[in-house]
């Protein structure tokens, strides 16, 4: 294949520090080259329902998750098939593009949909979750970005989760880019679907989603007359899919079971809490890096950050197109460009599993600053490394800042 | 991984020799590792405009076609989804269980669905659509299946296109499992969606669809106010989504990519006439061996069995599954079992792309005939294998037998 | 890369059933691509500290054993410099082209250098190699090949071995290609310096050579003024260079060491009870096959078959060269010509390590029945493939036949 | 595979920048896990010829380069016994721990060695060479090393060829870690025996030594009584063995020509002008970043510092080991120590091959750095990474500084 000596030397190596897809170890790809195995073969079974089996440690549930065979976006837009009735009223939490846009799929299944909307740069306020749920006492779903990508924001789960439960609501969660990365208990937030992509914080295939459904998520679906079956939208259709003498619905992604397979082995022989300390290194790192390189941060408050993406204001003088390409093209840094409102605003630096490491804030900033230069905004390298370094050998305990 | 010494040595390989997925070339295997890039690194956009390209050069179509990011299921879901208009009459020809099941799907987006049904054994006689067509000049859709898997039966398109063509249908085909080992003119047809499966003949990955759309089709699809957008079951949102400077409509699944652009590459380095002829021989080798090895073929005429799965009937003394799995474990050779009506009735030996080489069919007359007698059921395995060899090395240009 | 495409379709696979190299595992192949570190590496450092443990645990030994970097046959080289002192006399048993060849390089460095040969076809009886040591009580180093590849022979160091170790002398054994194949117990030998090729039987890289040392040979070798030193000759400078504080001599084979230590978990993994077995059912299965074929066994006495290789005569009317030529251009089988002496007489049908299973016979007799007929030979090949099977089937326990 | 979790996360990369081996390329390493081919097969020979003629277009040579199957001491050590007749009066040229070690060597075989000596921060000047071979007009070889690893400077070759050429002497190089980054012109050197190992600048496997070999040291070697036969340091035995239609001494390292042919086809289709340029880039930035950083180089003259690795002296209160290790557990950045009489003293920052891009100075730098302030050394890392970009985007020509 000549793919990878088309705009550089062979030699120069790609630092993929976008938000996502976020790479893989050299123990992912080793397992997507295994050879292709028919889906019923006895190694193939055996080796998918331990991938469930790992999956659902990783979970910490009880139920066996689903893995459907798209990527994330096939997750969501089940997600809304699957559980949104007729007669559901949806609450959809916007924060930012993505939980924007959950709304819309929300409304083509939906009887009404009502919106709590913050600034972009912001997360939900559990109190005006718990209003708007007072206010509206028929709510019977309410959706929710945890990690909105583009604007590197949390919305805090461990306080909404409990105000839905407590109403009684459903709880979708889209856990795309934080999962494998930031803090998720899916039991203590009572989520009753959450979406997560392996291509993220986990380092696995772009072409799967993972969804962990609850009791009573099944139940719904179950007793949704318009629940998609006998289709790629329908989680129904694969619920129970993975013990070894059961049938597929369709053929699964071989190739990128085994990824998924060989990531969640990774991910768990760290151990969740040692992965998320180096996100949260990472992370630290990366937005003190960005303001002594003299940029300013997306979010409106830090404490709100995300630890799997960062992302930075552009220089209004400047084209964010031209910013990223510049950093990839001098110095095989690839960065991640805004999304919707925020195209053309914000450069996101990714931070998630294989590109969480160390010197991955260093190598982003260093990058970014000399673009910056390149244009002729002033940037200070050497101060946003130190800053970086200082942030990286700064108290592990401390959180986010 | 622990994966491939858990039913037998680490040492001894499996013959894929299933329905599909039919394996992958070391070159392809290869490019399944290589490090995943971010969909927008110019490198990957470069490649997937090129893959586009050899895909539009395999296909020998004017128009740029469509990959979806999503198992072969996902392009006839959406080609139904997305082509089929609440006022389009839709003639499903019907000659086994994947035509079968195209019907249900043509029923929910479709004012009315008629079927052309023949015995499973058998394939659909040109004549019989034309018929069809003079009584129903309302037709607007006709749907068919070029190679029944389950049945490894074809139907004609060369016969069955110019009529639909005549008749001023448009053309949905599934060639999912011929193309890319049996001749496909999707010009001569005048096939107006045709959907194809990477894992099949071109031993590539599960996990996309691969589509020719024609002008036609696009004009269709684009004057339906139901077509699927902002949904994973949407072609529109796809259209021209391969330059370089377009972006995406969700991620689509990098790795596979990369598999395809290989594959593709060489499907053409070796040239589709090269590539039906190693399909023809190994077919009729598999066919003869079958044969001499006391089984029948399920196929009711050799003339429209498949140069690419040859079903062939289980004694009825037998469990196909048993048969299968013993296949399998003793000799390490995995055959397919049958779908739907014919479960547990027929065995499939797949040689499809990958699968389809001089030995082939050797192995899994040897296999089958094993577990044969490991049942207590008489096999001649020499005379299988003599008969495989005889028709192997018969007449090249002799075609299907 | 396009090689292997040049021959052949990229889609016909290559059954690699020759003397050695014997092909790898998908997870030894997946090893060899792992990032290629630094030697110092500490990762690697523990890797090879970890790949000399699971060796000796193969080898069954207390010494830690030696690990040289480069092919079989610098281990064997190195073993008559390293070993053989000038003073030493050397007993050199000789039953093939590679027990011929070790006298030469013994006389480079012994005082004086006897023979016991046995014609080609035949083994070393351990009678005469006591009649040989009665005679000459001088002789201090005796050397043997266990398995006489081009000729597909063993000697039986059972009974050999405890004949050498009553004389007092030292014993060198080539084990290149039955270890990890044959049942090979260096305690019971009582042997010394045991020379093995990971590309035989255990299905590993060419490059490196294993070696058994015992303390006897530590000690002569280190007495052995002569003994290379600052050289890839020498034994010595590699002597405990394994554990992670140690330098090494120079920079070892990084990608051959991690398919070591991958080859080498797999045989732990099977057992080498299981792994012989396994070896042992191809043989038995290969040698019917071949007499059913209308072909003569090499070996004069089937009870010194080797069961990781069998050589089989070519019929005097054909040229061996053409004849695997042939088997490999029209079904895609590689199988060896004869070397020295046995040169245009014998062709070599592999079954070592990952081309030792249940259907390898059938391939290559497959092959091999296509080819001579197509020199006008005849071949029956169906009554190859049916002896191949009940041989395959017959009694487990059954040994050398 | 457990292998990479030992130490750190599956998911925190090594930056492999030590003294080589450098790492490899994805495509380096999909090659290496291509099937392992019998060396016979009509593939591999295409391939090793395919190999064979690379190397010698990537030479820039007439002559057919050899190959020899293990890592580069293998080479230096058979071009010492080759070439080196009993009556031979070598010219060791000495700047350094691999020169002086060469003489070492050049005594087993030669009537008498002399040297030229200077100290190893030094390079020796074409004038000593010059005087040299005046004072002793019986000098019949010249032995040099072209890059002094530890020491991380060259000799130059462009002077000194010529010089050595014109008193008709043989001219033996080591441009081990120099070929594939540095300009090497064999030609212009007039050089006789170069030895190169494709583990360091070329990023390809470790287990081979490169051979350029002119006419005349062919003769000289063919001359040579005592030149090595049968034996792994026998360069003759692998005069044209790369034909396809020649055989092997002994099995090559399959899987190991795989990774060349790979790597030579890369560095060929950058082509050496920008290869170089790449080299000098790193080189300049890894220098000036040093400095910056408080650190001295090595070299006594900048003029003299190789493009292929830096060597910087430690700090003198510091353990170099202690210093490594840190560099290597804190930030994932493997750097080499000295070796021979540099041992402790040193440090080298490889930028070689697939370790020489844009940011793998930044990356070096500000390792080194944090592990200095982590032993309480002062160490400016801004300023360092400031240094290193102003030098890498540095004018282009600029050469060595």
């Amino acid at each position: 294949m000549t793919v990878f000596n088309r705009r550089a030397s062979h030699f120069e190596p790609v630092f993929t520090l976008s938000a996502g897809p976020a790479g893989a170890t050299p123990d992912t790809l080793a397992a997507l080259s295994r050879p292709v195995l028919y889906h019923y073969d006895p190694v193939f079974l055996e080796l998918y329902a331990d991938t469930v089996e790992l999956l659902r440690s990783a979970f910490g549930t009880r139920q066996a998750p689903v893995i459907l065979h798209g990527e994330a976006v096939l997750g969501l837009e089940a997600a809304a098939a699957s559980l949104i009735r007729r007669d559901d009223v949806v609450l959809s939490l916007v924060s930012g593009v993505y939980g924007k846009g959950y709304g819309w799929w929300a409304r083509r299944y939906a009887r009404e949909v009502i919106e709590v909307e913050v600034p972009y740069d912001s997360a939900v306020p559990a109190d005006s979750v718990r209003k708007a749920l007072e206010q509206r006492s028929d709510v019977s779903v309410v959706s929710v970005v945890h990690c909105e990508t583009p604007s590197g924001t949390m919305n805090d789960l461990d306080a909404i989760g409990p105000v839905v439960a407590e109403h009684g609501a459903l709880l979708i969660v889209n856990a795309v880019s934080s999962f494998g990365g930031a803090a998720c208990d899916f039991v203590a937030w009572d989520a009753d679907l959450v979406v997560v992509g392996p291509q993220k914080c986990l380092g696995g295939p772009a072409g799967l989603s993972l969804l962990h459904v609850s009791d009573a998520a099944w139940e719904h679906m179950e007793a949704n007359p318009d629940a998609p079956r006998a289709s790629v939208l329908s989680i129904l259709d694969w619920k129970d899919a993975h013990p070894a003498d059961r049938p597929f619905p369709f053929t699964p992604s071989v190739s990128d079971v085994y990824a998924l397979h060989a990531c969640l082995g990774q991910y768990l022989a760290e151990g969740p809490a040692a992965v998320q300390r180096r996100h949260q290194s990472a992370a630290r790192s990366v937005r003190a890096g960005a303001e002594a390189l003299g940029l300013e941060l997306w979010a409106a408050d830090r404490s709100i950050c995300s630890d799997t993406v960062t992302a930075v204001k552009v220089p209004p003088s400047l084209d964010e197109r031209e910013l990223s390409a510049r950093a990839r093209a001098e110095s095989g840094v690839m960065l991640s460009g805004g999304q919707g409102e925020l195209a053309g605003r914000v450069v996101q630096i990714g931070h998630m599993g294989p590109s969480a490491y160390p010197l991955s804030p260093v190598i982003a900033l260093t990058a970014l600053g000399r673009a910056l230069r390149g244009f002729g905004v002033k940037a200070d390298v050497g101060a946003a490394v130190e800053a970086a370094l200082a942030a990286l050998d700064g108290p592990e305990g401390a959180g986010r800042d």
